[in-house]
């Protein structure tokens, strides 16, 4: 069996994997891939023209942030981002204690550096987090001791779009003296404004696919005056914190990227999230289909549900062929036979996990897209769900076929 | 005195620096900034088509480099290709042994990493080179006892050129067992033959942007079997060996352009080295000028000298000025103070280092700039000499004017 294929193009709803290259940003890193090549570090005319391009991208990403433009580390995106934040403030702060602290639901460039960081005797403590996967405030207090250099929270989480109380949290952590604050807002960036200032925290991780930038780019924030230490090593590039020529082009895609999306996200924002609103209603309006994640503390265009009875692997595949592009969960761990480590934390037991179904909207969608995908996708669902049950009585497929 | 601008387009001969983006690499990358934009780990079809541009791209490298797919890891660029290797090897093989051995004139991608590996506790020797920057085989493998677990070496020098007698180095090595061989390959890439099994290394860095790639994109080969340990955490991508979305534009832009360097060296190579022999005669008329590196065994387009009284940031100043775009050496140490450590090694006191000048050419070089170059650049040194002594003799410079 196989769902008709209604859209002529394909409708693009896993905007949390990745997103198209707006472009606006293209026509902006085609000169840096065209005549003004040179190297940033070059004294010559050559140089001086892609010095001025990336530090201006610096200075634009900055402002955006309210940030400085020195406080802009670019990385090669925002796995990288986090991880040079995390170990660089780790290592930075080892004499003064050992103890990281974190959440059940970060991504996986979070938690498994802090396990990497385990294996030389910093001591990792996971905070759980409630059935909407927000972390308590009081829980996360309650983990810091006097031994503690580092907490990692995410802003809003990749696989169910809950958004953490943030402000709160930091309070508490704040009222502890000498520990970085380290925030992943890799998913949120491309729906909230992100203001260093106003979140007080002391790092903070972007990555430009994410916002409709290019791949390859993100970068870091770091406050300044906070300690960190550089982990790749060689030229003095980014002020001694991230050797390597810089990706000129990509800097410069990033900046554009975020600050349209930055400019634009208030009417983004309300935007993608009454689609979603249209679009959840339509998904749930399936029997045994259940929202994921907070109901109203989410990311404006992500939806997240359970499909009972269904894999969401089938799901997704059915989907794939009748023309709407959507994701179980984390693209980054795609392949794995593991259940969603999100999900488990959120206490779904693993069998309603493998029924898992994310859909993201972004700025490129069309409201006519989204009312077609509210019809493709309820009937996919209960496609699926009536295959299943057909193998699942004729397993050998005689009355199926292929 | 400013020399007169000659040319109308500046002649970029600073191609050890980085290179322009070549046309083909950036139409092969033009659809993965357009519609094709998907991430890889997605299983619909936009990340399927992602994941098919970088298979292919995997594969038309690891051909040129007569490798297999599966062992090429990519990386954000050279330094973290370098970084990768040296760490990754060095921490696999810690309970082998702690030592680890190199030469004085490696880039610092190596140096500063294997720096900062000591700081964990392994020991570091780094072998001499002779006045044209080779290592004696002999003295290499004097420096390796049975606690050595990794040696990095360079194909060939960034800023005098020099190409290692390899064959003989890596037959000695082998002699030892189990020592991993990582090869800077990054400066040589774009004008020598880089295979793998001929070479009989370990690992293997590759910056996309000395060879007309984009910048932003380098590569690690890693031969299948050796052990190596990631550094960058999180998602399952490149094998698990390196966490993070990957930049499949930079990746095919960086395959395309290496098959045709690839391909056309056997031409490019010759031709370069020709016009570098040019202009190597033209500059070395100059009296006090003395060629560093080695006289024969060298890259093609790599021209480096040494001007005495002048200052070889005041040659290269003076020549962007009269439209020729050159270095004094590394671009990843602009801006420090310090004498090469690579001029140093070859055994140049200070005060010679900081005459050095580096000329190198690129694919894109056509004849007539190389004859208009060997016109400006011997007149320019001549006039920086000039005003150097009319400086020195009328500090207050009222004869010489603004």
């Amino acid at each position: 069996m196989r769902p008709r294929r209604i859209a002529a193009m394909p409708i693009y709803l896993d905007n949390a994997a990745t997103t198209p290259l707006r472009r606006d940003a293209l026509d902006a890193m085609l000169p840096l891939l065209g005549d003004d090549f040179g190297n940033p570090s070059s004294v010559h005319g050559f140089g001086r023209r892609a010095r001025g391009a990336l530090d201006e991208a610096r200075e634009r990403l900055a402002t955006g942030l309210n940030a400085q433009p020195r406080e802009i580390i670019f990385t090669a995106g925002g796995t990288e981002a986090i991880n040079l934040a995390l170990k660089g403030a780790a290592w930075a702060g080892k004499a003064r204690g050992g103890r990281l602290v974190t959440t059940a639901v970060e991504h996986h460039a979070v938690l498994y550096t802090l396990r990497h960081l385990e294996k030389f005797g910093f001591e990792l403590v996971v905070v759980p987090v409630d059935r909407y996967g927000r972390v308590d405030p009081e829980q996360l207090d309650a983990a810091i001791n006097d031994r503690t250099i580092l907490v990692s929270l995410m802003l809003a989480n990749n696989e169910v779009g809950t958004i953490q109380p943030l402000p709160e949290v930091i309070r508490r952590i704040r009222a502890h003296k000498g520990i970085v604050i380290h925030l992943d807002a890799v998913q949120a960036a491309p729906y909230m404004a992100i203001d260093t200032r106003e979140l007080d925290v002391d790092m903070l991780s972007l990555a430009a696919h994410k916002f409709e930038g290019p791949k390859g780019i993100g970068a870091l924030y770091v406050r300044h005056g906070t300690i960190m230490l550089p982990q790749v090593h060689g030229g003095s590039q980014e002020r001694y914190r991230r050797a390597g020529t810089e990706n000129v082009a990509g800097a410069v895609g990033m900046a554009v990227a975020y600050e349209l999306t930055r400019t634009e996200q208030a009417v983004t924002a309300p935007r993608l999230a009454a689609l979603r609103d249209r679009l959840r209603d339509a998904v749930l309006a399936v029997p045994n289909v259940e929202l994921t994640g907070h109901p109203r503390k989410r990311l404006p265009g992500h939806l997240s549900v359970i499909v009972r009875d269904a894999e969401g692997e089938a799901v997704v595949q059915n989907l794939d062929l009748a023309g709407v592009a959507v994701s179980t969960g984390s693209a980054c761990t795609t392949g794995s036979t593991e259940p969603s480590h999100v999900l488990t934390a959120l206490g779904y037991p693993d069998e309603e996990a493998r029924g898992s179904l994310r859909i993201t909207l972004g700025r490129a969608n069309t409201d006519h897209e989204i009312e077609q995908a509210g019809r493709i996708i309820p009937e996919t669902i209960l496609q699926t769900r009536t295959a299943a049950l057909a193998i699942a009585a004729d397993p050998l497929g005689e009355q199926v076929g292929a």
